[in-house]
């Protein structure tokens, strides 16, 4: 096993990470730019190691800070948490080729998976079930009209590079296919200097269903249950919830397997998420890999009795899953809820500044996983994700009594800053929410008749 | 269902039974002393009355202003919570003549079972095995002496109205017999205004084990696990756990059963807690009943997935039990430790104070019960506790580990404040403590080991 872990991230994952770190007896290194000086994890962590100014690129971007940081301090593995390095393969190797544990599937892994049109090839090939769309990248915009007509409208456009969301568009009408081609492909360009581009039909009432799955390097592994993350707003998501409401077991369990398939034909090292799209008729289709700890695998671990960063770490370390597929049983249901520093009444633009007051939920069942704390800021540099408001009970209905409790305690306040927290409520409190029928649309209807009726009256500094 | 519960008491147990009730969709009526103006319960209740100054006897056990805050404010439900007046036979009985839902027992069954000979006696018919000891009260020190050495020394006197570890002395040798009943009845006058005593075998190296059961009006009822609360100083729980180490799963069902046995046997309604003694050889042998929700209840909360105070709710409110035994299953360990403003370098005397900084723990499967705030401060005028630290894992030596963790992360400082943080962390780290061997002597020996070497180097603020 290695002994010295350093923690390539910031904010709440970070935190989380070094927490199961110190319990598994490692040593913790955090590294830090110069805007996350006061950090939580900063404090707590055995050693830190300031990489450079705020902004990303400068510092949890910077590959060679973080290897230089992973030197100095004598740490013999890195865990990458979610965005940033996560899934840039050139890290994954860099770390594998100076003999430094990289917490996460192998590189080759990463790059597979994450040029999404190959994962599609692989996955397809592997036997899961897809929407129709481009077998590989579509290089011209005339050529991907005419795929497009024999996909069927709705298609999406997507970046082969893209995934978490970003780098796509809906086309609604073939006369927008080919200015929406060129939008996305300029976009991909500059998002992530690569601008090939992807078609798949477009599913508009569909749900997002994702199962978690956990694989050891010996060929063994296991998936976790499923998590339902159909409430979104612009892609991103900011309600999860497991197990997902009203699917029949056999559906589970058939996904589970299908995502099991999957990861195994990969040759899939740790633990990863495959996301699916679940249509009306109880169909399910592959959407891409995330080949990382999720943001919202707290929900997972309430339900499973697991923790997770502790699995990928043993499992980086070589060790055999102890987790039996046949022995793992969810228990009742877990939500969370992203509350991000932003402000609904503008469009949601992010509303970073200093947390004069700071008030979280607590109780039974509740979990918070945030860095932030009273006398801290929200920095615009990042992600203005505040706290992960998690719950457990044992039921749905439970669960969500729970939560509109633990949101209705959560108070921050502080110059410029705004929160998203009566905007969750208001998700929470809509009837197809509540009966667990939602879809993607969801949250795009309660946007769109919040704006019918003007501004939310006031800022929703929970 | 009641409409409005009005929460007698204060501190970390009136927060957590106000955000069940909160779940429940309940109205929640605070009371509070002026010492406990600012606390949170306070704020965050729908009404909040102030019932008196500070000491407990002119505020939170002052009957008639609890009834007229609860008539005031259309109370028609009472929860006492621990300690005060949740097992003041009187009180139940004013509140359900006022037509009042009192969550406990009926009042005829507090008396019984408060009455601890009277408890013993009963106990005994609904064939629980018992220690050695008196049938009923014992008058006079000259028959309590020919008493005990019919039972055998060492034998402990214990006041008929006390509970909780206050109102007993051991008794070693015979000749100590008259004078240490004559103490014990002083201060069972002076404690609880009784000064019954009875007799009973003391077992020196004993295990602490409890039993949680659970009882609707209907005669229904379960017994949800076994806690360990071994680890104690001076008869005051510190560390408690579920399941007890060690303890062969059939003496974990007899024990469950016999308490079950006499929870039925006495009229039980609600939740409560069988006390046992179980000795080297894996005999238990009743101690006595406490009718009410324990500061210990969370770590069986973790490992069952109940909700234990909303069970209570729910039965005092005339609902039948949906939990069956045969479904209940328990899952890995929970450990609690409670975290006092104390000083162990001056004999662990109160330390309360303002609290200028404080760092909660937290991260996955780790709990905090509090309503301790930065800013805040702990009350001389009540019990020290600070705040209970609660871990869940899947199996004790995870427990363990995420416990040490969690106690790491806590914090409090300020003027005159002191904890028994790194007191608690000792404990954890005694290799009997570690085996899960230990007994009711294991914390007297760590301090007197202590005392031996001198006073521990610094005041353990954590």
């Amino acid at each position: 096993m290695f002994t010295t872990v350093l923690v390539a991230n910031r904010g709440e994952i970070a935190l989380r990470v070094a927490r199961t770190c110190r319990e598994l007896g490692l040593r913790v290194v955090a590294v830090y730019s110069t805007e996350d000086r006061a950090a939580p994890v900063v404090g707590m962590a055995d050693e830190a190691v300031c990489i450079g100014p705020g902004p990303a690129r400068s510092s949890y971007l910077n590959m060679s800070a973080i290897l230089e940081a992973a030197r100095r301090t004598g740490a013999d593995a890195v865990h990458p948490g979610y965005g940033f390095l996560s899934e840039v393969p050139d890290f994954a190797e860099a770390c594998e080729s100076l003999g430094i544990t990289f917490v996460g599937p192998p590189a080759p892994v990463i790059e597979r998976l994450g040029d999404k049109a190959a994962a599609r090839a692989a996955m397809a090939a592997a036997g899961l079930p897809m929407l129709p769309g481009s077998d590989g990248p579509v290089g011209c915009p005339d050529v991907a009209a005419r795929l497009a007509g024999e996909i069927g409208y709705p298609v999406i456009v997507k970046a082969v590079a893209g995934g978490g969301g970003r780098g796509m568009q809906v086309v609604h009408e073939p006369g927008d296919l080919v200015g929406r081609f060129r939008e996305v492909r300029a976009a991909a360009q500059s998002l992530f200097g690569d601008d090939r581009l992807y078609l798949e039909r477009y599913l508009p009432a569909a749900r997002h269903v994702e199962v978690q799955i956990l694989c050891d390097q010996y060929g063994d592994g296991v998936y976790l249950g499923l998590r339902d993350c159909s409430a979104q707003r612009r892609r991103q998501k900011i309600i999860e919830e497991t197990p997902a409401p009203g699917l029949p077991d056999d559906l589970v369990r058939r996904m589970g397997e299908a995502a099991l398939r999957g990861a195994l034909a990969a040759g899939y090292v740790g633990a990863g998420t495959f996301e699916f799209l679940v249509d009306g008729d109880g169909g399910f289709h592959f959407m891409e890999v995330n080949c990382r700890i999720q943001v919202e695998h707290p929900v997972t671990e309430l339900t499973h009795g697991v923790d997770l960063v502790r699995e990928q770490l043993l499992v980086a370390a070589g060790e055999r899953l102890t987790l039996r597929q046949d022995e793992l049983a969810a228990r009742g249901a877990a939500i969370e809820c992203r509350v991000n520093a932003e402000d609904p009444a503008r469009g949601f633009v992010p509303a970073p500044g200093r947390i004069t007051e700071l008030r979280l939920p607590g109780g039974p069942f509740v979990r918070v996983d945030t860095d932030a704390y009273q006398g801290g800021r929200v920095s615009p540099a990042y992600d203005p994700l505040l706290a992960k408001v998690v719950v457990w009970a044992p039921d749905r209905p439970q669960a969500l009594e729970r939560m509109r409790r633990a949101l209705g305690e959560f108070h921050a306040a502080g110059p410029g800053l705004a929160t998203n927290r009566d905007f969750l409520l208001a998700v929470l409190d809509h009837p197809r929410f509540i009966a667990g029928t939602h879809d993607t649309s969801l949250v795009t209807g309660i946007t769109e008749h919040d704006r019918a009726r003007g501004p939310i009256e006031e800022a929703s500094v929970g």
